[in-house]
């Protein structure tokens, strides 16, 4: 048991949080898989329609009857079709070589909004979210059927922001992070997790959960000395048995190293970091070809998915951090459960180098 | 006291180094001062000449007789005189406008060959470097003198690079670092200090000296936590009574955020970070017509210099890392001691986390 103002508000063993992946990663077995070694999984809810959403929390009460976490994209801009359709044309060769209809190309029917009243309705004791927040009567609902809330900053400005709208606990992300830049303020100042969490730390009220970087007991050590209330990891999480991640970007993950990933806009629009490949080089090379966020995403999901399904890593999306070459192949559970023994042993150490030993 | 291989192989109380800032930034006062501190004082001689370097080694041996270090920026390449003739005629309106005679806009007569014999004459007890690395019969002749040699490296293959050719330690900056990257191979990955320190750690025998972003006690409990045997502050040490930065740089410091500063290769050709200003912005707008390094240094120091004499902090060079708002205006031996007090609490703080407590 570690106990900080995270375990308390979450119901939670340990203060290690799974990060809602999304992009059919994370499934039933994964969430609950974290759940049950102490602690919090999160499905990663971003792309899924609302009745898949509910499958998907159904299945993960089959499994266990711990506290879990749904995430969510916050979007609340209106789609622009015209740009859609220019990205359409600029892609068709890429459409072509993986024998992809045009009918596949398409841009989702529902909205964030759609997919959190599944979160209501199904009464999910955590909600968390990223690339936006939801307005102020919106939040209150959530509160008002005890719900509670972890959001995403990448600067001190945001976290504040998430604090003051009443949000439970806020995640402070490191640019060392895998996937997705969480922040929702229009210029992103990109602070490494060591420099960003004391920052934010001593900026708020409520709990810091520390991401970006974070793949061991080291640096839930880090995290914790830096003012952290919990972490929260995604790239620890994406090469477990349970993870859905394609065999091909969990060998990737093992084979990487420190210079393996970059920061890229090409597949959604949004910078996120993610293993080089030849996708990501390709798209990369034009920038001003890329559309805005969620239209690229929606450009370039055939495409990935398809490149999945034939085993070609190449255009795959694969997302991953910086610490990327601590990935393990072992269950979800094992990589919390060895993460609490390496935290605990840290702490041990540390003392060797105190004078208060 | 805090013993690691650190304290051990440069005598020294702390492992708490102040980093070596070229340009005027350090001096005897703050290197003895430092080193009264406990901790390792640096003499950055980057830019200094032969003779400037002999006179600063004599000042600091008056005030303290504790080991300190000089640190050189290697450089082997020949200066391309063609470029820096056009240099100096894109520059030509800031000379201008701020009344410099191309006399003053010139390149050095001395290389770091020329810098580093001084320190062997007069004996320095520990050598520092960055930008480059030393050949293989420099470094033996340096060690048979009893020169202890420090490296930097930004990625796991610099500091595998530096632990074979035989330096006792090495510097792993992450990117939330001010002043200059200090790698030597083509590509920096820009990997952040929570993610790059254990990855270097792990694949090296010699001690590993955490830098960037580490600005208390907290960052200096989260390196030791990730594997360091100590810490690099240079941010920290910019705003002490004995730093020589210009009054109006420590301010912009004392009022900085996680988002004041950027990565830039207008001042010198090279990436580094600092504050952002006007002259920052300015060259940026065309990246082509930065020279590379160190031609761009010599070619905007004359108006750096004339900014700092005149009191106008648009133009200065202004370097500070991502933790620049935890700045201290007080003695640099007061800093030492004041992390040491923190890091103690820090680690006292952790056993809260543990269940071993």
């Amino acid at each position: 048991m570690i106990n900080t103002a995270l375990t308390e508000i979450f119901r939670i063993e340990f203060p290690i949080i799974q990060a809602g992946m999304a992009g059919k990663v994370t499934n039933a077995k994964l969430v609950s898989s974290v759940c049950h070694g102490g602690g919090l999984g999160t499905l990663g809810a971003g792309y899924m329609s609302p009745e898949m959403i509910r499958y998907h929390i159904g299945e993960i009460r089959k499994l266990t009857t711990r506290p879990f976490a749904v995430n969510l994209l916050i979007q609340d801009e209106e789609y622009n079709k015209e740009m859609f359709e220019e990205g359409k044309k600029r892609l068709a060769p890429y459409y072509k070589q993986f024998k992809i209809s045009m009918d596949e190309v398409v841009l989702p029917s529902y909205t964030w909004r759609d997919q959190l009243n599944v979160l209501i309705e199904e009464q999910v004791e955590i909600f968390s979210f990223a690339f936006g927040v939801p307005d102020e009567s919106t939040l209150k609902y959530i509160r008002s059927k005890g719900i509670k809330t972890i959001g995403t900053a990448t600067s001190v400005k945001e976290a504040c922001f998430l604090e003051e709208i009443g949000i439970d606990a806020v995640v402070a992300q490191g640019l060392e992070a895998g996937g997705h830049r969480g922040g929702f303020f229009e210029s992103d100042p990109l602070v490494g997790s060591l420099a960003l969490i004391p920052q934010i730390v001593d900026h708020l009220q409520i709990p810091v959960i520390a991401a970006g970087g974070i793949m061991d007991g080291r640096g839930v050590v880090a995290a914790f000395s830096l003012g952290a209330s919990g972490v929260q990891l995604g790239t620890a999480f994406l090469s477990t048995f349970e993870s859905e991640a394609h065999p091909k970007h969990k060998e990737a993950l093992f084979s990487s190293t420190e210079r393996s990933t970059e920061l890229t806009t090409a597949f959604s629009g949004k910078l996120a970091r993610g293993l080089t490949n030849k996708l990501m080089k390709e798209l990369s090379e034009d920038l001003s070809s890329i559309a805005p966020y969620p239209l690229q995403h929606y450009l370039t999901a055939p495409i990935r998915q398809k490149a999945t399904l034939v085993n070609d890593e190449r255009y795959m999306g694969m997302w991953g951090g910086q610490g990327s070459r601590y990935c393990r192949l072992k269950s979800a559970h094992s990589v919390v459960r060895d993460i609490i023994r390496e935290t605990n042993e840290t702490i041990k150490q540390l003392s060797r180098h105190s004078s208060l030993s």
